[in-house]
Formats: C-alpha cells, sequence, structure tokens
C-alpha cells in the first residue's frame, strides 16, 4: 500500500509543504505559499520532478491555502485520491512540558498547542490554525504534530532551570525549552549513520548556523543542553537577535531610552545580532563579501558571532565531558566554508583539525586525517524528520 | 624610609581598610566601618597583631570614618605623623574605558571616575566620596585609584562588543566590562609565582566564587574574556543574581507580572541566583548542609551553579584554546571543597583530575600527579593587590 505523508510547516504569513512516498523517503513534490494574508493574493511556488513553478493564487488566509494545496495535488495527479495521504506532519513551535514527543493531534492536544500559544504567541496559532483546516478537509486523514522543542525534553533540571525566583518556573512556565530540535535530532542521526556507529555512542555537538542559529550538546542520542532558551532569542548572535547578553543592560536601556518592554523585545530580536553591529545587513554572504573588502565593522560581526560558536562548543564539551562529533547545519552551517573555518581554526586543544580543501568543497566529512574529533557537514532536512516521526506514530 | 601604604574600599554602607609597611608586604593594621549612614554611630571593627576589637564610633558619613581612622592610626602609634603614609590606594568600581590601569588621582581624573557613576551608580560617588575626604585630610598624600575594570581592557573588541545596534556602544558606552580584575589578576601572579613559571606563559583561567562570582580566561598575564559584563550581574548565577538569562525573560515578566524596568533590575540581583532557587539562602554553606540532609532544591541549585561554571571553564578553554592552571579564589573557591569537587568531576577530557584528600584539605595544589592541569587554590588578596599598585606608581 501506498503511504504518500506530508509534512506542513505554516509561518505567520507562509506555509511550507513536502509530500514524501514512505518508508522510501522519495520526495514527490515540495511548495512554499508565502504573503498569506498581506493581500487578496498569495504567492505560490513549488518543485516537482524538474519543474518549478511560481504563481500567484487566490486567498487570504492559510485554510485557503490548504484547500489550494489539496485541490493542486489531485489536479497534478501527485494524488489520485485525498484518501491515499496516510497523514500530515505538522511543525509545531512550542510544545511546552506537555510534548516530549511527537503526538497525535485530537481535541485535546489541539487544545494544549493553542494553550502553549501564550509562550509562542507568533507560531502555535498559526500552528494550530493549520491542524484544524486539515483536521477539517479530511477528517480521516491521522494529524500528527512534531514539536521544535520536544527533543530538548531530556534536559536535566540544573540545565533548564533559570537562576530566577523558582516560582516563575512553576507558576509561570518560565525555564528553557530550546528549539531547533527536529533539525538536531535530524543531523545527530544522519551523522551516525554516516559514520556507521550507534548514535547512543557518540558525544556530538551540533551546530545549527542559519539566520536563526542554535547549539546543542547530545549524548546517548538525547539532548543534554541547548543554547536557546525560553525563547529562541537566547544563546547565539544571530541574524537580527543578539543572544545573550547581561541582563542588566535591558532595565538600563528601557531607563535611558524610554523604551518599553515591547520595544526592547522588537529591538533585541529584530535589530541586533548581525544587523545591529554591521547596521548593513543580516545575512552572513554581504558581511563575509564586505568583511573581505576591508570593512571593520563586518570583521568584527564575524569574530564575534564566531568566537561565541566556539565558546559554545567548548561549554558543551565540558557539559559532555568529551566531543567525538561536531556537525554543522542549516543555511550558514551547509555553505560557509569561511565560518566553519573561523570556528574550528585554534581548537586544537579540543582535537579539531580541518581539511582546508574539503572544508572549502563542503564536503560530507571536513575534519582531517590527524583530527580527534569528526567533523562533519550535514544537511538539516526538517521535512523530512517531520514525515519519518508521522510515519511512526500512524 | 618607611613606605606605609594604605588601601581603602568604600561600599555604600561600608569602608575597609588595610595599613601595610612597603616594599615588605607587611600588614600592620586592618579594619571595617559598617552600617555608616543608617544611624548617628557606626560599628567600627579592627585587627592589629593579636588583638580584635569591635566598638561604636560617633558619626554617619564616609568623611568622618576617614577623620577617624586617621585619629585612630595615631593614637595607636601605629604612625608617627600623617605625613608617614606614603599613599592611600582607593578601590575603585568602574574605570570604563578612560582607565586602563591604576592611576593617580587629580581632579581630572576624579571628576572622571564621578562621571562614571552613570555606569556604576551604587559604588563609583562612594568611592569618589572616599577618595575626595582624604585629599582634604592629606593634601600632601598621593591618592591612587585602583578599579575593578581596568584588568579587563585588554580583552578584544569581539570579547567585549555587544550584538546590539553599535550606537548603544558608542554613544551609551554599552559593553562588556567586567570586574573582580583586582582579584584575577592577584592571583593570576601568585599561581605563576606558586608554579615558578612566566605569567606570560602560561593559560590560566580563574575562578573567583564568592557571594558575587566570576571566570576569567588569562593569556600573557592578561585578561582575554571574562563572565561578568556591563555590570556584575552577568555571567554565573550567585548569591542573589541571576547572571546570563535569556534575555526575552524580562520583556516577559514585565508584561506578565507588570514589573517596571526598576523592579526587574532589583529581582535580578537581590531575589535570584541561590536565593532564588532554594527559596531559603543565598549562602552555599546553609545549602550544601541543606543538599546533605536531601533538600531537592538545594541539591538543584548546586547543580545549577557548578554545571554553569563548569560550562564557563569550558568556554574560556575554547577562547584559550588550552588550559594550564585552573584557579579557585573568594569564599568559595578558597573554602567549600564539596563544590570544587563538583566543578572538577567529569572534567577529565580537559586533563582536569583532582586529589581527593589535597582538595578536602584546601591545599594550594589540589590537582593529582595525573592531572595535566594544575590545578590551584588562591587565596585573593585584593588589598594588597592596591597597596602594590600605589606603591609602584608613588
Amino acid at each position: 500500500m501506498a503511504n504518500k505523508i506530508m509534512s506542513i510547516n505554516a509561518g505567520s504569513s507562509s506555509l511550507k509543504f513536502q509530500l514524501f512516498e514512505m518508508p522510501e523517503e522519495e520526495l514527490l513534490v515540495k511548495g512554499l505559499f508565502e504573503r498569506i494574508g498581506l493581500e487578496d493574493e498569495m504567492i505560490f511556488s513549488y518543485s516537482m520532478k524538474d519543474a518549478k513553478v511560481k504563481t500567484s493564487v487566490k486567498g487570504k488566509t492559510h485554510e485557503e491555502a490548504i484547500n489550494f494545496l489539496l485541490h493542486f495535488l489531485l489536479e497534478r495527479d501527485v494524488l489520485t485520491s485525498l484518501a491515499e495521504l496516510s497523514g500530515v506532519g505538522h511543525r509545531v513551535a512550542h510544545g511546552g512540558e506537555d510534548f516530549k514527543t511527537a503526538s497525535l493531534v485530537g481535541q485535546e492536544a489541539l487544545k494544549k498547542i493553542k494553550d502553549l500559544g501564550k509562550l509562542a504567541p507568533l507560531h502555535n496559532p498559526v500552528n494550530a490554525a493549520g491542524i484544524e483546516a486539515l483536521q477539517k478537509e479530511l477528517p480521516a486523514c491521522p494529524q500528527v504534530a512534531v514539536f521544535d522543542t520536544s527533543f530538548h525534553q531530556t534536559m536535566e533540571a540544573k540545565n533548564f532551570i533559570y537562576p530566577l525566583p523558582y516560582h516563575y518556573y512553576e507558576e509561570d512556565s518560565v525555564r528553557r525549552y530550546g528549539f531547533h530540535g527536529t533539525s538536531h535530532q535530524f543531523v545527530a542521526s544522519e551523522a551516525a549513520d554516516y559514520l556507521e556507529k550507534p548514535l547512543d555512542s557518540l558525544k556530538i555537538i551540533s551546530c545549527h548556523l542559519g539566520n536563526g542559529a542554535s547549539i546543542c550538546g547530545i549524548k546517548d542520542g538525547k539532548s543534554v543542553i541547548t543554547s536557546m532558551g525560553f525563547t529562541p532569542l537566547a544563546g547565539l548572535m544571530m541574524g537580527t537577535r543578539c543572544g545573550d547578553i547581561d541582563p542588566s543592560i535591558i532595565p538600563f536601556l528601557q531607563n535611558e531610552k524610554h523604551l518599553s518592554a515591547n520595544d526592547m523585545d522588537k529591538l533585541m530580536n529584530g535589530e541586533s545580532g548581525f544587523k545591529g553591529v554591521t547596521g548593513f545587513s543580516s545575512d552572513t554572504r554581504d558581511i563575509i563579501s564586505e568583511a573581505e573588502k576591508g570593512n571593520e565593522r563586518a570583521k568584527l560581526a564575524l569574530d564575534m558571532f564566531t568566537s561565541r560558536v566556539k565558546q559554545t562548543i567548548g561549554a558543551y564539551a565540558a557539559e559532555l565531558d568529551g566531543l567525538d562529533v561536531l556537525i554543522f547545519t542549516a543555511g550558514i552551517g551547509e555553505n560557509s566554508s569561511v565560518i566553519r573555518q573561523m570556528i574550528c581554526e585554534d581548537l586544537t586543544f579540543f582535537g579539531v583539525q580541518i581539511d582546508q580543501n574539503q572544508n572549502q568543497q563542503n564536503c560530507r566529512r571536513i575534519s582531517s586525517v590527524a583530527s580527534s574529533v569528526e567533523v562533519l557537514v550535514v544537511e538539516t532536512n526538517e521535512e523530512l524528520m517531520i514525515v519519518r516521526d508521522t510515519y511512526a506514530l500512524i
């Protein structure tokens, strides 16, 4: 029997999907709706076999996008009937402490996902809307939620409790959750396969470096520590996010500049990181290019970013008391040999040594023969992980 | 000629002093005024030779404390005349970017110290008041300011710029300064002497663990990175301070709990750390004792603290690309074998191994013969460092 499983990743004004044939993991079609809700039309792009198409579609809600998508799949004969869809896996930003694994979504789970919107107001409501739209159109098809936070639910309390008055954890759910869990889990598993070693025999540090960036320390196949926190602002410097800073700066700037709590939140999430330091871009490709031309602020931003990544690798090697595999993934991690080089330089104390050629060619293994740590570039595929988790549950 | 040099450390309601004979570094008398300004009398305690005395003294200002102190030194024949004082060294909390070393204080320097009160409102004004009082009483005696921040002025920009909009650095002086500089510098120098190795040949991580706590990575005798930041709130979890947390938590709690910027500042500085997590104490001695009786929250707090110290050691070993000497100092660092043990446990990847007996006896060297890292317990002495710096300048 054919097992066609779709992944759905709904953002505030976007919706991504991929449809796989399982268990072969054959990608049948993938696509993206953009500018949802901004005008009366949205932009729809997809790729299927060798074709890539971009067009506009009437409608302004996620529900309309999903209805269009289902008809599109029938029209193009990707599905002969909607009953062929064996399951849909939804990326959900926040699972709080309720969801420690991917879960089939019934009414109770849906309510919990909505309630967790308090902790992820920009994401969980729209994730829930995507699930509801598909439940309505395909009442017999299992809907599965795959959470960005679940993988990190194995962290011990010492690594997830903040040193604040304890009742903020008990009553207000303020703790470290961590994000990018699906990606860290996927690349760790891929790395173990590539090395032909059991995942649970490896001490792994996974660096998911994209516009959002986080690092995860993994032992026995489980997340031990990760750099994002209560929200995805924490940890590393990112495209427009500041990551960890002295918390006192926030009240100081609020008082000095007469900024509200929400002003500070916007400033730290949208005006900081690479954008804040360079003043001209949040994109490391632009920044590397300017740094090569001699722009001092661009050089500084790259030094700051790579230094923080390096320090976090050191911190997590201490937490794991060892390091077997260092993984780079996501936009920057998979594509920027310059940044990988800067991070791995002067990590000889940790046994990290890079092969320059392999690094420049974005090879899968970029560590040299002399390196005691395997340094790997692994393409992340959150959609495939979502579909795998869904397939396992239906 | 006799060189008698005094150190002065003025706090908001206290004033500590020590008087040394230099260059012999012989301590002649040390003492403390407490409860300054709280009532019409303050408490004065001192120790001299084998005598320890505690008494109360009329007066309610730092100036009155200093006047009393000078008369006391004459009365007890510690000085035969005030002209015998060759110099006074003042601990000053914040030297900003203006003071990269200890400095003789004239009118211009005094004005700068006062202006830096914007960055250290609880400390610099009272430090300046102490200097002024002594300048008035002893116009011919050189006054030297020794800054808690100066040692860290060797940090590179990548380690002191925050990933915020850059103008907050340029226009508002928001950057990492670091504190406890006098202590980190002192113990690093003591460690090199003890090991009979040149200071600039060693990669050192110094852990100043007291009610306030910070870690410093030192290379070529210079501070490369440190955990406190714009203020002493940053970095490690401390007695009542939270250290680094996800910055998003601040606007979140402000909105949820209707807290002002100043409320949050007080909460993070005074109600967090060990006190916040345990709910019963900010003192690790109490907490270790309760943990031994089975108190889960006390155990958690100790695990959190030691785990963060361990991770910071790993981070700084990455920044230094190596580790030769690990130093523990200050109240907890010098006295708590339990906490040192928890921190050094499972750091074998870094070459750290502890000798249980030597650790329990608070020996100077607590690493085992097999350890490739020298692990030392070094008593800090900020007053002596202040007096040494003063002696070098007069």
